[in-house]
């Protein structure tokens, strides 16, 4: 997806509320903002936004001197999703249709806020979730959700590359492949991190603590963006990125990053911002599961 | 005011917002912005918002080669707003407090927008207000509203210098302006506009059409900026601003530029920003009535 005229201010906010996040002081927030400002000029809008959040976050880790700014929220999140992890399990158990159960619960760990509440609160969020309150609008639009022809995709998949977004949505991710492998015989997962860190993005070490490795053939995509960008990707994860038969992409930085690259790729993820609702033709806060036909 | 770090994201959404309501290109709108981030560097913190404002908005004019962009905005809330005037009388006439109601209206012209709609649903509009729907939140908070303390000072000020906002809402000032003069005798009122096109600020000729003339002594500020900024201020102003024994201050530009320089200022406006809001320690949405003492 290219970048919006409207994405330019939200560029601006992102870096401002990631300063503040990690505690900047005001002098470097100011400093975060004024060398973002300096690489407005050479950005295409013909850029996906992702590669803008990769500058962005690389200026937060270098002004504020932390090479993973994000590292404290990550493990909060890693350890409030392990705890998730059994009532999860026995949500898929007791479903009709597990599998779109598991499929909305994958969706679900990048809404709820998995750094902040305790369990019980997510715990309560999820079920709100689950009974079709995905929209902010408060009316859950199943337009772009195309759960008949991902499972028809998925059935004839034999090797599926599932790229992961946050920490701590990791193990929403895991519930997802685990029903994928019960009820489909002899696929073959990658669970795709990021190389190094970039705001709350899982890396390997978030994969492996909550456990996907059991799942899953867990590699690194080589990108330290908001979304993988192709051209930064590693040799291994690109290879495996062209031989896998399905994709599936978590997050609205992948969507941004690679909608329109491949057929094969199934975005999962809520329609956070009206620059993404507007290009989708959805609503803000729609959950999508669709690919590029 | 100073700048607050969330002002910067906040400039680039308001240069946005101008380039495209004047329907610039896409191509001569992130020219706008590429423009506006140039700035950002060696834009203190410590500046008022309007020295911002008025950088952006001349950029708007330059690349789009439009001396005056929101012209027919103008001449639009211009006429609504001449269209209400009997009403607005009628208003103030039955009114058991003549002046408080003027006083609100004053500044409901700055809320409602009058280049858009017409007049019977701004009559609605203007009545939902008066009954106590200022805030955003839908609660009326009078914290800042410190009528008794304007009425006490009204009462003994000799000269007023009353500073204009938009256009269209000129009709309301005007309003005001009456019943003062209709309340206190041997007031001499100045009105004071801007110099140059800024966004949708009245100028000379907007305060003579709306006819205020007939009741305030006119003058320009000599600025072209959205609020006044003493140091870009003309001679004869400056001469006004300093002489008068009273001064109103209409919109958040003229706050944002003139709080804490003089105690004889009344800032009458709606916090319509967060930061706004957060520095008077009122809520989004509030009208405000106060000065600093």
């Amino acid at each position: 997806m290219r970048t919006y005229i409207e994405c330019i201010p939200c560029f601006f906010k992102q870096a401002q509320s990631a300063a503040q996040l990690v505690k900047a002081s005001l002098k470097t927030q100011k400093r975060i903002l004024d060398r973002l400002a300096l690489k407005i000029p050479k950005f295409s809008l013909k850029t996906p936004p992702p590669y803008m959040g990769r500058i962005i976050y690389n200026i937060v880790k270098e002004e504020t001197h932390k090479k993973d700014p994000f590292l404290k929220i990550k493990e909060k999140s890693n350890n409030i999703a392990l705890k998730l992890y059994p009532y999860l399990k026995k949500r898929v158990k007791k479903a009709k249709n597990k599998l779109l159960i598991a499929t909305e619960l994958a969706c679900i760990g990048n809404i709820v806020d998995l750094g902040v509440k305790n369990s019980h609160i997510i715990e309560k969020e999820v079920e709100s979730f689950l009974k079709g309150n995905f929209n902010l609008n408060k009316k859950y639009n199943k337009a772009l959700f195309d759960f008949q022809d991902f499972k028809k995709k998925l059935l004839k998949a034999e090797t599926i590359l599932y790229l992961a977004d946050n920490s701590g949505e990791v193990v929403f991710d895991r519930i997802l492949i685990e029903e994928i492998l019960d009820q489909f015989k002899n696929k073959k997962i990658f669970y795709a991190v990021k190389e190094k860190p970039i705001i709350n993005d899982a890396l390997i070490k978030d994969a492996l603590f909550c456990g996907v490795d059991k799942v899953a053939k867990v590699i690194s995509s080589g990108c330290d963006s908001p979304g993988i960008i192709l051209e930064y990707a590693g040799k291994r994860f690109l290879s495996v990125y062209h031989n896998s038969d399905l994709i599936i992409s978590k997050g609205q930085g992948n969507f941004e990053a690679l909608w329109g690259k491949n057929k094969k790729i199934f975005f999962l993820f809520r329609a956070k911002c009206e620059v993404v609702a507007r290009h989708l033709n959805c609503k803000l806060g729609d959950i999508i599961l669709t690919r590029k036909k």
